[in-house]
C-alpha cells in the first residue's frame, strides 16, 4: 500500500517568497488546498488566490438533498468555512469570478466577472484545477425548458427549492434513479410532493447490482414513490407557458410533472482542462499521479470531481465523485503545493446511502464492473440481522460478496438493510484495501454484542458462505 | 495472515467408522464443534456425545444482562438450539452430567450423574474440552451469604432473577465494573434497584484506559447509579438471617446492599483440564496450537472461555472471554476433528459495549497493554461527530488512537460515543490485522454520507492527527 499524509515538511521550493498559488473551484478541494496550504506557508512565502464562479465556498453538496427535503433548515447549515472565515487566513477568494481559460504555457488563467463581465489575466506558480463536476443534462427536447432542474451545486440546490415554493402542481418527475436521483425523490415527498422516478435500467440505484436495486425500489415504493423501470426520457414536454408538462419516454409514454429534476448522475467539469491541453481519461476526467499533480505538468494539480481516480481493484482509473475523495484530495494537494509530501493512492469505491429508511452500501466491484475487468468470481447473499436475533429491534439486513475464483481474493461487497447496516461496509473496504481472501476475512476480530451484532457479523457470515462457494466452484 | 476455514475436507482419519468424539461442556464452542463436526461426518463415521453439567445447552451468555434487565422476555430466547434439535442431529447430548475425570493416557473421562451422583467412564477417540470460565469471586468473609451472585451461565441468571424477585431491599451493589459489572449494573436499574458500582480502579470499564472509562462512569452516573472508584471490597457483611448486608471496603466504609452481584471478570474454567497434567498459560487457560489442538496432544481440542487466544498485536497469549471467539472456536475444531483443515489465527482485542446511551468499544492494545508488550507509542484523541454536523441527530464521539513510535503501525483504538460509535471500531479492528500504518489508514475508502459520517470519518481524523503525533516524536 502507498501511503497518504497531509503534513508538509517545513521549507521546500514552494518556500521561495512571493510564489502564486491560484485555485480554480471554492468547494471541497480547492478550499482544503488552500486551507492545507495556508496551514504550513503564510502569505509571505505564498500568496493564495481562488477564483470561484458561483456564490459559495466550502459547502457540503452531499447535503444538499436534505437541505431539499428539509431535514437541515438553512443554506448556512451547509456551509464549513464563510468566505469571510477564509479571507482572514489571507485566502484572496473571488466568487462570482469564473476562469475562462488556461493559459498553460504562460502560466496565467484568464477570468471574467460575473457581473462586468470584465475579463482579465492572473499570472500562477502553481495551479490547482478543482473544477467540479456538472449534472448530465442529456440533449433532450425541452430539457432547458423551466421546472426542469439539475442538482449539483449550493445554487442549483436554491433554485430548486425556490421553483418548487414557486410550482403549484404537485406531481414530480426525477430522470434517473442513481443516488442523486433516488435521495432527491425522497426529499420531493417530503416536501409533499407526487413522486415518480423514471429509469432506464432494471433496477434504482445504479451502484448495486439490480438483484440488490430491487430491495431499494421496494423501499421507495414503501413511502409513496412509483418507480418505473425501462423507462428511457426521450422529451421534456412543455405547456403554452413554456413550463414543464410532462416527461415522454422512448415507449411512447407521457408523464405528467409540474416539476423535473435530473438525477442521471453528473460528469467531470473539464472544458477548460481539455481546451488547455491537459490530459483526460476514458471518463472525460483530468488524469493525475499519486500527488495529484496532472500528468506531465509540475506545476498543475487537480482533484476532486474533475479528476479520475485509481480503482484499487481493478488497477483502472475511474470517475467516483464523491465529497470524501474531494476533501482528501485537497488535504494532498495542500501539503505538496507547500512543499511536503502525500499521496492519494486511490479508491476501493466505497460508497453509502441512506434511501428512507433503508440503508444502502457498496464497496469493490459490482458484478458487472467485475466481468469488465477480467475478471472471475463467485457471489455469495446471505440473510442476517443487525443486533443478536433477540436483542429488540434486530433488523434484517442483506449482504451481497464477490469474491474471485481460484484466489478467494475478496471483490466487492454490497449491504441493503435498516439501522447499522451501512457502515458494515467499512470492514469490507479495508479488508479490499489489505487484498484480503475471503477466508482471512472470516477470523477478522470484529466487535460482538448483542445490541450491535449477532454473534457472526453478518459481513463474516458472507464470507464463510464466499469459502465455501470458492472451494465448489475451483 | 494465517487462514479460518470451517469447510471439512471428505474423508481424513476422522472419518473411520465408529470414531467416538466426546465434547466437554454444550455451551458456544462446544456445541458449535460437536454440529459443524457433524455437518460433515455422519453418526455412522462420528459419534458424538456432549456432556453438560448444567441444565442448557447453546445458549447466549452474553445476552444474560438484557435478560434479567427486562430487554428480552425470557430464557428461551437466549436459547439458539434446544437439546431436542442437536439430538435430532444424532448429537448425544446429556444434560446435568459433570465430567469430573479426564484420563488421558486412557483416552477416557468420569463423569457423574447430577440427580443421582453415580459415576461412569466414557472412552473417546477425541476429545473436546469447552469447559468455559467461571466468575471470579474473591475469597473473602461473607462472600458465600445468601443474596450474593455471579453471573455467568444461564442457571446463574435464573437464580438471580428469582433472587432478585424475592429481594424485598431495593438496594444493590456490584463488585467490581468490567464490562459485565457495568452491564449489570444497568440491567438493576432498569430492574428498579438502586445500584452503587465499587470498583479498585480509577475508572471503570477496565478494557478502556481510564480516561475513556471516565466517560462511562459519567453515563453511568447520568442513570443514576453511585460509581465509587478506589473501592476495594474486603467483606461482605450479614444479617442474624444469613443474609448479605452490606460490602465493606478496604478504607472502612460499608456500603448497606440487599442484593451482591459480583463483577470481578472470568477465570478459565480449568480445573480438570490441569488435574489432567494439560498445559496451561499464565492466565490458566489451556494452550492450543492453531487448529485449537491442545499442545503436545494429538486427539485433544479446547476452546472458547478455557483456552488462551493468541493476540495478533503482541504476539503474546491472552485470556479474552468472548462468545465470538468461542464460536469461531468451535467451528474449527468442528471441521478439524471431522478430518477438514481450518485454524484460528487469534484476535486484535475487539470488544463493543452499550452502556446506558453509550456506546463503547476498543482493539488492539491499551496504554498499560503496550507499555508491558515494551512498545513505545504516541497516543491522541479526538472529538467528532457520528454524523454530519448539519444532520439531525449528530452524536459526539470521542476516538483514542496509539500507534508505535517511528513505525506509525497502528496499535489501538478506543472509542466511546454515542449511536454509531461501537461498530466503527471494527475498521481499525481489520487494519490491525492487516498491521496498517496510521499513515495508511489516512487513505481508507470509508463509506461517507451526511447521515452515516462527517466527510472525514471519526477514524480517519484520529488517524491524521497520530501521523502528525508520530512525526513529532520522532
Amino acid at each position: 500500500m502507498s501511503e497518504t499524509s497531509t503534513t508538509a515538511e517545513t521549507g521546500g521550493d514552494a518556500g521561495a517568497a512571493g510564489a502564486h498559488l491560484v485555485v480554480i473551484g471554492a468547494d471541497a478541494t480547492g478550499m482544503a488546498a488552500a486551507s492545507q496550504a495556508r496551514r504550513h506557508l503564510d502569505a509571505r512565502a505564498l500568496r493564495i488566490t481562488v477564483f470561484e464562479a458561483g456564490a459559495h465556498a466550502s459547502y457540503s453538496a452531499c447535503g444538499i438533498p436534505y437541505w431539499v427535503g428539509g431535514l437541515v433548515d438553512s443554506r448556512e447549515d451547509l456551509i464549513a468555512r464563510t468566505p469571510a472565515e477564509h479571507r482572514a487566513r489571507d485566502i484572496d477568494l473571488r466568487l462570482h469570478t469564473r476562469v475562462v481559460e488556461i493559459d498553460v504555457p504562460g502560466r496565467r488563467v484568464r477570468t471574467r466577472a460575473g457581473d462586468t463581465g470584465a475579463e482579465s489575466w492572473t499570472c500562477y506558480d502553481k495551479l490547482v484545477i478543482a473544477t467540479g463536476a456538472r449534472p448530465i443534462r442529456p440533449d433532450l427536447p425541452g430539457i432547458d425548458a423551466e421546472g426542469v432542474y439539475g442538482v449539483q451545486t449550493l445554487d442549483d440546490g436554491e433554485a430548486l427549492i425556490a421553483g418548487l415554493e414557486r410550482t403549484e402542481g404537485r406531481r414530480a418527475v426525477v430522470v434517473g434513479a442513481g443516488y442523486i436521483g433516488v435521495e432527491m425523490a425522497e426529499a420531493l415527498v417530503q416536501r409533499g410532493f407526487l413522486v415518480r422516478v423514471l429509469h432506464r435500467g432494471a433496477a434504482p440505484m445504479t451502484t448495486l447490482d439490480p438483484d440488490m436495486g430491487g430491495k431499494v425500489a421496494e423501499a421507495m415504493r414503501g413511502i409513496g414513490i412509483e418507480v418505473v423501470c425501462g423507462a428511457e426520457a426521450v422529451a421534456v414536454r412543455t405547456g403554452p407557458d413554456g413550463r414543464v408538462r410532462a416527461v415522454a419516454t422512448a415507449d411512447g409514454d407521457e408523464y405528467p410533472a409540474d416539476v423535473v429534476v435530473l438525477g442521471l448522475g453528473v460528469r467531470p467539469d473539464t472544458d477548460l482542462a481539455r481546451a488547455a491541453g491537459l490530459p483526460l481519461g476514458e471518463s472525460g476526467g483530468l488524469l493525475t499521479d499519486l500527488s495529484m499533480r496532472v500528468r506531465g505538468h509540475t506545476d498543475i494539480w487537480a482533484g476532486g470531481d474533475c479528476v479520475e481516480v485509481r480503482d484499487l481493484v481493478t488497477g483502472r482509473d475511474r470517475h467516483i465523485p464523491l465529497g470524501t475523495h474531494a476533501n482528501k484530495h485537497g488535504q494532498v494537494i495542500g501539503a505538496v503545493v507547500a512543499g511536503g509530501y502525500a499521496t492519494f493512492p486511490g479508491v476501493v469505491g466505497t460508497a453509502v446511502s441512506k434511501i428512507c429508511a433503508l440503508e444502502v452500501a457498496r464497496t469493490g466491484l459490482l458484478e458487472q464492473d467485475a466481468h469488465a475487468a477480467g475478471l472471475q468470481f463467485v457471489t455469495v447473499t446471505i440473510e442476517s440481522t443487525s443486533r443478536a436475533g433477540y436483542y429488540p429491534d434486530a433488523a434484517p439486513m442483506t449482504v451481497k460478496m464477490l469474491a474471485e475464483r481460484h484466489t478467494g481474493r475478496l471483490l466487492g461487497v454490497q449491504i441493503v438493510g435498516r439501522e447499522g447496516a451501512a457502515k458494515r461496509v467499512d470492514v469490507a473496504a479495508v479488508a479490499l484495501t489489505a487484498g484480503m481472501t475471503v477466508e482471512q476475512m472470516t477470523a477478522l476480530d470484529l466487535g460482538y454484542a448483542p445490541p450491535f451484532s449477532p454473534v457472526w457479523d453478518p459481513v463474516l457470515v458472507a464470507a464463510r458462505k464466499a469459502v465455501r462457494a470458492v472451494r465448489e466452484r475451483g
